[in-house]
């Protein structure tokens, strides 16, 4: 059997463009003979598509594109993703479903019946889980075809108490096949192929998987589709990061990539992969909200800097308008090193002294502030000149505005709501300080792209005479590690503490990041790179006591 | 048995707190005779903790809390709601469980079988459900006791494929015992009390239901409690939107209150419902984070207005703070009828001009604005002027920012995100503006509190001449409508179309919706009124293209 993997990128709701997308690889595969092809979960409609499932006319939308790509399948087979209506009156109204597709007709539909909803997933929202197993015989194959999750309870901790693997084994499968969306984060391109070689191992089969790829607003499908061998080997994977069609002989137990050549498969460079999943996202929150160009402050520290860089990558620089706006605190280096950063990428800016307007706002509300001294309100005042100003360059020449928050700020609150926490998208937001320096040191590695004074100057918001992130926070490399502890890994304050850090330290920092969850509540999505992203994944109460 | 049933306000993750409410209710309950005080689901930790239910250290806080109750528990039983570590390797961690404590030990752990994963909750984000089903004996009575959801899966098309009475009943049980966490929504009371009574009905049984009250950020949890006859009848209620406690004696199938009088029962007033649900979010939103005074901008406009006259209610009219912030498009009744609002309030109030503010930010934009002519970014550089003095007056005072938006208008985008749209709660944002006119009205039932001026002239943003709300969106008594048929009962665009509306004002209605979920984004929590309010109840792609 002739197998193809279509690894393509999806628009939610688009099913125009998302079933125009399918019937063209189709035919494609046609041509190179194969006899099956595999598109990936809930294609038809997108993932995550959301509450759009609770809308019935976006279901018959859904299966009015499984059965456009049907009329196609002949003298090919295909497997694709899509909601199902449940036809029993008891349980949720639908299945995330995988419908086999032949001679025109839907000749079998499996469910999911290990349904994620932890993190950013959602999936018991909407669908019922299976309960029923059998297998697909296809051209002398019986294939155990599943869906994402339903290879993942493998684990010490195994979250669900079926394994639907160890149900569909009994019915002596030849190959198993796996459609996902299985979004990227910096640990699970690898934690993706270890479970993905685990169930080769476990079941002695060859695994055909195939991802999505692609940017959700906050979310980045990576790709990655591949097939492993029984033995647990990575025999190929499809592209990372891009769309990739790849077509294979499965014969007699061997496998053989016919229509392209193998991908060298090795240990990947994370820090590539994370710059990879920042351009994709940004390139396609902007071509799927129909927008071209993207403006954003360039305040001369390395936060802006990296998103400058990255927006350029994924925009053109045509497309990118860095605006400085300094202040009487601002350095002087915040200019000149912003300056070279746009000659380095080869970029126009604006310059908008925020002095005017900072200073009416203080003579409005001088009667109102009285005889107080300079104070966060002050501020707050000078990031908010800011942020209204980028927005009014964005709503009169149509630009969207980046937002250049990291993640450490997010976290503890060093930063101004609707100042420098505008934006419509947040690139960086989920990178702590310390990994910005590391990428950026490593897009640095050939030439200089960001000037060196920004990747060594003292970090500062420049909001008062001489401050210094460090006169508020603890160093970066301090507070990143008991973040980490605390928002990645689920730490309370003791165990955090157990780990070597001070008491003190410990409460005031978890303290900060609960006490600021109502500004995140408010925050832009933040693109997610790491397993516990702020935004949808991560849902903490604005009013809570815990650690308070 | 007399059984008390503690119906009370806890504070997400403040252990030390509910615990000793709860001690205080127990000591209360003994006094009274009573055998068993009965508390609300997870009232150790409150609800909903979301993700601090992750946290390891925050279920040992909690197990502390039922430990420390038991400890309490001699010559009188309780119930209380907690989460339960899931022993078992496979499934998820915890379970939402009720323990039953007697003679200072925990007698036994009921779990919870039907887990509500839809509009704002999050169940099986954390929980296994329960498939273990027995009674509780205790002074001769034999108790059904099940945890919220678990009555619900009565209607025509239950979400759930086990109905946990259905197993109960077969134990033969005496009375139901429902502990609950259901919040507040303006159909919610009527639906919360006919799903009850048919669980009366169908298993001839009484029903004691404890539920909390209080309010966690956007959820308000309005409380009454009750007890049902096994005939469906009300026998009594608890009080609404305040904390209550009563004392009943059941024998031999007859119910006595004990402690208290009845309460009559009758229809409820929706819109004095309303009211109260509002004003009790503003007052714990404020209580629960520690801050006392609200500041807001007061437009003129009704919806200011009636923000005003809650906050007044909620938080006392020393605490609460209108400024006028006038600009050459505001109308001379926009400053007539908001003073005459605070005289009728007896409020104190600020005035600030926003036209030295918001023409430096043309003149600072100048430059790049060229020569374009007035337009959105125009009107949304007022609405930002606005926006940062209130902050500006928050931060400096220590106010909490008050958001006056209205549900029609985060519906279609027509509000400035960054400016109108700031604040840290949204008080009004789950009313459309038809529902805002009718409690107005309702407000001025005996006396004029909101200026009557306010109540017929038209909305006007007023951020150009002669601005109507009108110029760019239908009336508002077809537009609701539309947003209703398309937000709450989740209608498609033909479905609309076909109850009668222009199909062309159908469909753009309903992209401008999808258009500005962006905005919708980064809104301040809206205190849910509605089964669909905008926030974590609603859960919509950005990027979509569906009905884009």
């Amino acid at each position: 059997m002739k197998i193809t993997l279509a690894q393509l990128s999806f628009h939610t709701g688009n099913f125009e463009g998302n079933t125009q997308k399918m019937l063209d690889a189709l035919q494609l595969a046609k041509q190179e003979g194969s006899d099956l092809i595999v598109f990936s979960e809930l294609a038809t409609c997108g993932y995550p598509a959301r509450d759009f499932l609770e809308f019935e006319d976006f279901i018959i939308k859904s299966k009015k594109c499984v059965a456009d790509l049907a009329a196609q399948c002949f003298g090919i087979a295909a497997i694709v993703g899509s909601p199902e209506p449940n036809l029993k009156v008891e349980g949720k109204d639908l299945f995330n479903a995988a419908f086999f597709l032949e001679e025109g007709l839907v000749k079998k539909v499996v469910k999911k019946t290990l349904l994620p909803n932890y993190d950013i997933f959602d999936e018991y929202r909407y669908f019922e889980p299976n309960d029923e197993f059998s297998l697909i015989e296809y051209k002398g194959q019986k294939i155990a075809l599943t869906i994402c999750e339903d290879l993942w309870n493998l684990d010490e901790n195994p979250m669900y108490v079926t394994t639907p693997m160890d149900k569909l084994i009994g019915f002596d499968p030849s190959v198993i096949i796996n459609i996902a969306a299985s979004p990227y984060s910096k640990t699970q391109i690898a934690n993706r192929q270890n479970i993905l070689k685990k169930n080769a191992i476990k079941y002695k089969l060859p695994v055909f998987y195939v991802n999505h790829i692609g940017a959700q607003t906050h979310l980045v499908f990576d790709g990655g589709s591949c097939v492993i061998e029984p033995n647990g080997v990575i025999f190929d994977e499809l592209a990372y990061f891009e769309e990739d069609q790849k077509t294979y002989l499965i014969e007699n137990g061997n496998i053989e990539l016919i229509n392209k050549l193998n991908t060298a498969i090795g240990n990947r460079n994370k820090l590539a992969d994370l710059e990879q999943a920042m351009v994709l996202g940004i390139k396609q929150y902007f071509q799927k909200l129909n927008f071209k160009k993207a403006i954003l402050g360039l305040s001369g520290g390395i936060d802006s800097a990296l998103v400058t860089y990255l927006a350029v990558k994924a925009l053109g620089k045509e497309n990118v308008l860095p605006v400085m706006m300094p202040s009487e605190y601002s350095s002087s280096h915040s200019i000149t090193d912003s300056i070279d950063l746009c000659n380095n990428l080869g970029l126009a800016y604006e310059t908008i002294s925020i002095e005017a307007v900072f200073n009416t706002f203080i003579d409005s509300l001088a009667p109102h502030f009285k005889d107080s001294s300079f104070g966060l309100a002050e501020e707050n005042l000078q990031s908010r000149s800011r942020g209204v100003l980028l927005m009014g360059l964005a709503n009169k020449h149509g630009y969207i505005l980046l937002n250049t928050s990291n993640k450490s700020e997010l976290a503890v609150g060093y930063g101004t709501l609707y100042g420098d926490m505008c934006g419509g998208l947040s690139v960086i937001g989920d990178l702590y300080k310390t990994e910005i320096f590391e990428l950026c040191h490593y897009i640095n590695r050939d030439i200089e792209i960001i000037p060196e004074n920004i990747l060594t100057k003292e970090p500062s918001a420049e909001l008062r005479p001489n401050q210094k992130d460090s006169d508020s926070l603890p160093a970066y490399d301090v507070l990143d590690k008991i973040l980490y502890y605390y928002i990645e890994e689920h730490l309370g304050p003791q165990q955090i503490i157990q780990k070597g850090f001070e008491e003190d330290l410990v409460k005031r920092i978890l303290r900060m990041v609960n006490m600021n969850e109502w500004k995140r509540w408010q925050a832009p999505p933040v693109i997610r790179l790491s397993k516990k992203a702020f935004g949808p994944g991560r849902r903490v109460p604005i009013s809570g006591k815990y650690l308070g």
